[in-house]
């Protein structure tokens, strides 16, 4: 048998991260920021939410003047006045003082509790009975309770999801810094590959990999840019690369999955200026042919020709480069733990990703490999996610725990 | 006490679905298609691959040639020809003969197998030395294995994501019948509530709500319209839920937490044309004062003012109704199963969300309560997702199983 690569370790791989560059940052809307990534920390402006503020409909109270309440023995207090909402109190709650107070109403000074109205009645305009008694700090938030100004809320790097898009806007912030979105150009390659609106004769498929390549690049946050389909010839491959490196910031090619397209990249990837090759084969299955290369500043990919190993070698080796050059720190995609289906065997030496299908009986997630050869697009549909079964392993039994990623 | 209002169980309200029907349907792009809902079944055009096709760099053989080689006693085999990649091959293989072929190619005639290159030699050019032997069917994919002509690879109401942007670029469709974007109006309420743009009088806090559902909304799949603030008055809340009715396929009004603003909503409801009160009051913590409404055939929810709650309504209650609205069928949130990093209250009667951090230690997930008052907007930061208490618990202790929705 030939040794027809070296190949890496996933996580070696994924260490070659930390030598790229993040992309440039701008200022945009708050409104078109959901799902970028934070290029600035964000600073509280004032504190948060700046007054002490009724978390239930009820009374303004000082918690002292309940203490010992119950139905059985109410304490009586006096109902000096009412607070309106987003007014500053007219007046103040002293001991044995009540004032009415709706959710979001601003404590009155002199009072550091609210009552629930369920837990309180009114005997007349002036008298409070309440049956409860309350803490201090009960049914409200103090001023500074969400933050202080001045205080970090949010780092640089963070993706932001709805609640720090909330955030910002509670910080009055209506844009705000974020990286750019990374550009990803994306290029076919293979003799047997025609467009999608072709009939493919027979011995020719339909370009799969770029619409695939494209969707995956915009969901991992990245704004992919197709350059079609390249015949296996040296002088077309290195003109649509060098096209595509200049004006993108990372460049995947899929196709090559044979030895003679294999070569065809790495001749290329060798003519570009400035281009040293990082890896070629990873110790991953399927995705093994898998290369990654330097161009100046940019990363460049050598995926699998098969678009099932093209989108397990995305997922777990690309996302994590296009999210770091896109300035997201901390991100991890999500992962869910299940029980094994059945057994599944595995070679030594490599990570295998298994797809799967999640199932849920009686409160427990198993995940159920799916039949059928690894190549076939059916897999990807009927699969939830991917489950990796571990390089020292030989297989996992049958109700063994597992990790599936989802996607 | 007072009952404010007959409460809903969540899978109650969830059930009102079923009396929307799905927004319209349209052909666009299959570039434009990533994250939407199928509108119509897709049927293969043809058999894929379409041909039997290696899946492996290596020999094309019939395997009964093969069979009983080994290292130590090779099979020798009649080199014949090559198979050129996107070509239909000239020649055929018969017993004892064999076939240059790379992954991707078209098996000839005769053929049912492949010999990875790694299990042979060529010693001369045209002989070949097999030192293992396949059965049928291996290292190849057969012509109607991924897809037969007329088949239904995906139903209607699929969302489609890269997989299923790849199987429809694989059957040439260039474009695509998916339902409409759900249009969602964003009202926000309160008289203490401000713009985004403006520095808060004490007791005033700015419209988290509004930019925190419209986040909520596109994450959702939906199209959100912001329609501003709305001070606490009739005839203006009035005017503006028309008017978003109008012009959208759903409406959220947030704020009314309190009596009064609450009072307010369901008043202007019952005002609108062809509105009936389905729930008010659902038997969830936070979220207990939601509304839903139908008007005419829209749905219409009145959510709470604090926006923490609101979050936990939107991913409990409306997201399902959102995605039901825009056509999708089986889509359900993701869910991970963790450890409770430490015991949790509940009241009984009711299911409690609690925003909860995921942390993993040697190999188990945990979820880890987040401490503070549910109203603050740090609690939402810091929580990777909600878990839920349940309605006929008292709480749960530390180490016990819990379900995690992510969000």
């Amino acid at each position: 048998m030939k040794a027809f690569f070296d190949v890496m370790d996933i996580d070696a791989v994924l260490a070659l991260k930390a030598g790229f560059e993040p992309v440039g940052a701008a200022r945009i809307p708050l409104e078109q920021a959901l799902g970028r990534f934070l290029s600035e920390d964000l600073v509280a402006d004032r504190d948060l939410p700046g007054f002490d503020r009724a978390t239930m409909d009820g009374y303004a109270v000082s918690a002292a003047s309940t203490y010992g309440a119950s139905e059985g023995n109410p304490a009586y207090l006096n109902l000096v006045g009412a607070v309106g909402m987003g007014q500053t109190p007219d007046h103040r709650v002293g001991p044995g003082q009540a004032s009415r107070i709706a959710t979001g109403g601003m404590l009155p000074e002199g009072a550091d509790a609210v009552v629930m109205i369920e837990h309180a009645e009114a005997v007349d305009d002036t008298t409070l009975e309440v049956y409860r008694s309350v803490a201090p700090g009960q049914y409200m938030v103090a001023r500074d309770e969400d933050a202080a100004k001045g205080e970090v809320l949010l780092p640089a790097g963070r993706r932001l999801r709805a609640q720090e898009i909330g955030l910002l806007a509670a910080c009055g912030r209506v844009s705000v810094r974020v990286f750019d979105v990374p550009r990803v150009g994306i290029i076919s390659t293979g003799d047997e590959v025609v467009p999608v609106t072709a009939e493919p004769a027979p011995g020719q498929v339909r370009d799969v990999n770029a619409y695939t390549l494209t969707a995956l690049v915009a969901q991992a946050g990245g704004a992919p840019e197709r350059y079609g389909i390249v015949k296996d010839r040296y002088e077309d491959l290195l003109d649509v690369c060098r096209r595509a490196l200049a004006e993108n910031d990372m460049v995947l090619v899929s196709g090559g999955s044979s030895v003679g397209t294999r070569d065809l990249t790495e001749a290329v990837l060798s003519a570009l200026s400035e281009s040293s090759i990082l890896v070629h084969g990873v110790s991953i299955s399927p995705g093994k042919p898998t290369i990654l290369a330097r161009c100046g500043i940019k990363a460049f990919w050598g995926l699998p020709g098969h678009v099932t190993s093209a989108m397990v070698v995305f997922m777990v080796l690309v996302r994590p480069f296009l999210i770091h050059i896109g300035g997201g720190t901390g991100e991890s995609p999500v992962r869910v733990r299940a029980r094994l289906a059945r057994n599944v065997a595995s070679a030594q030496g490599r990570v295998d990703y298994v797809r799967v299908r999640l199932t849920e009986k009686r409160g427990q997630l198993w995940a159920e490999p799916i039949l059928g050869a690894s190549g076939l697009i059916r897999t990807m549909i009927a699969a939830d996610g991917l489950m990796a079964v571990d390089l020292n392993s030989e297989g996992l039994e049958r109700g063994a725990e597992v990790e599936v990623l989802l996607g």
